[in-house]
């Protein structure tokens, strides 16, 4: 009966670790909308024409917001199927994933840098945007060591990983995200900025044509069966 | 009892999605308070007086605050209710429970705009209004598209989820708050501006008289008889 | 066995009510701390002295955010106590506690206008330590009503709920805080605003006066002894 | 069988604490970012390299931010870890872990001040790094008193604590950081305040030193065995 105990605690303790993540996931996702100012109307009359101007003006912050809440979204999603296979903890483990939070608290900052420089007259400029892109990158690479950590049999910290080509795809994908933000940087250097970052919007598309192939674990779709 | 084991551990992830969207409505409902400002006192003597006189001034934003701090408590309690006929997960419902919480946090924006522009001199501005009416439809709206997820027995993501009408009632209730709220805006567009925003003090109202039909699900009210 | 498993889903759906007023009470908690702003130094030379005198400027700012702080921790622990006795909701319940909530995000917008107008020069004013005294009077009101809800064996939803003067006890110490606050009020008002806020200091030791006699219930200190 | 139920009820009011724990934690290590502005372009033309430059700028802030964001990741870690042995509560534990949480909400505040006075101009100021300084110092002094508390076998709040020195390499790590903080502000005190800040780099190197004795208590490497 001890074991029981013993079992329960030491479950609860990962998922501190995993309800941890998820506060920060949270808070950062949401902490995006306050960088979303109430538009001010500028010039003599207020009238909802002028109210609307000032909203438009918005429009290239109100897309950086959605691009970021999404990326931040997706990978939760990501930590969120990861650690659904996660039965342990060890110190390197919890560091590698602070490690990990810290690149996504760093969004909202990086996304207001981008947001910022998206405005008219400076949407020719590429370093605000490398900014971004450079978080982006730095938050799939180390997507990409925390699967490399935990499907690591040696680390012992899954039971019943999935075999085969699994951790192969899951790291592919990883990567994913940060070399379409590197393509279209590439391209915005090389062909025309602002034809680099509506490449972006190509995102979607892409991840899609992937993520079809990204099927659900089937422990998820087993009915529960619980038998004494 | 290995079974068991995996049981609690899908468990857990059905929670964890449960749990980062409550803490996207916690943080979303709380982050509404900071639009609200200090009020400054203009003019050259300080009395209090004058104090009362800038608190007044905050009147039109502290409305939008209260009013939005129930809507998004109002949709966390539908969540809290829906989700607890939620057993399983799959992609699909955790997107679309993704976009819902986008419209979510979108929330202490848009209630930004409408108090900003609730103020003495933009009253009579409907295009403000709009963007907060927008949201509540797109977050009614989104509400109406988990129900019918969730209830569609095919996606195999509840268990006893209740028969007869219980879906069709919820589903409707996920959209009259969007239908308030449209109904105040055409008035406002068509008979007056002020009238239009004041139709809102009848949401309650309304509001309670949809809820007396809105019965607890019976498994709620049952005593908890445990016999293994 | 189908027992075990709907008693876990409704004891989730209770612990889902508490872990998201638990998130408000951290969010409001920690929102407290952007109130109080970098000090900047005025004055043409920048030294170590200038940077002190403007810290100092900051003190009665500071003061307002640690009171506010242990309110607000205060009341989290009579929430955390309150319902450590409920097994069961009600929509009522839910919504009383919503409203509770409502007035604990308030705080650090009342606490923010208590911090600023009782800085130099504006010591004398008390309408804006009203606006204090009211958010605590209407938080400490509703922790009286939760506390008439819980405690009434009409509405189901505590089980073992303690017998004897407990309930009296809670609702008497749920009316303390307002009436520390009122009194000081007052004596701002008829003997000297200044006299009046700093008889808040007393506030620790009247509050543990009453505390030495507030006791565990026994549960907590029964040590577990599982056996099936 | 009421006793396992009872055994939940009093697990999940130890868990509270620690969830709201950790919510403050993640609020406070998310909030960090919000006070790092999006660099503003300042001169008259809009090139990338002045954007460069005004990013540059920002240097100073960024690295209070990364440090503050591992320290308070460090006391997230240590309390998982400590609160890993808790399994009842008292009063007093719960107060003295929210004077604890008290010290990491300061945080955010403390770093800024600490970013915003190490700009250039500013760097030679000791004040406002002595006030960062006395937040770690008190963030690990009350690290101390928790492992006290906790680790006081008369308090019965824990159950198997670990014998031997673990309780007291535990208090000794506790300190070790406000050392390494109070030396850096001796060396800036009687060398140079550039050189005392600098020492700072060498955190992760200590730290690392003693990390190495840290091991993971043997509970976690057990491979869970469950018997009935």
């Amino acid at each position: 009966m001890n074991n029981l105990y013993h079992h329960s605690k030491k479950d609860f303790q990962v998922e501190r670790v995993v309800l941890f993540s998820d506060a920060v996931f949270a808070i950062a996702i949401t902490l995006l909308i306050i960088e979303l100012k109430v538009p001010e109307i500028h010039g003599a009359s207020i009238t909802e024409h002028s109210f609307f101007h000032s909203l438009l003006l918005l429009l290239p912050q109100f897309f950086s917001f959605v691009l970021s809440f999404f990326i931040i979204g997706l990978y939760w999603f990501i930590h969120h199927k990861m650690f659904g296979h996660v039965i342990n903890y060890t110190n390197k483990l919890i560091w590698l994933n602070l490690v990990f939070l810290f690149s996504v608290v760093l969004m909202p900052f990086t996304t207001a840098i981008f947001g910022e420089y998206s405005k008219p007259g400076y949407e020719m400029l590429l370093a605000p945007y490398g900014v971004y892109v450079f978080n982006i990158c730095l938050t799939g690479f180390l997507n990409f060591l925390l699967w490399s950590y935990i499907g690591n049999p040696k680390n012992e910290v899954t039971e019943d990983f999935p075999q085969g080509d699994f951790l192969v795809k899951a790291k592919i994908r990883s990567l994913l995200l940060p070399f379409i933000f590197i393509m279209s940087f590439v391209i915005g250097i090389y062909i025309h900025p602002i034809i680099g970052k509506n490449f972006l919007f190509l995102t979607p598309v892409i991840m899609s044509l992937v993520r079809n192939k990204k099927t659900v674990t089937p422990k998820q779709h087993k009915k529960p069966d619980i038998k004494i």
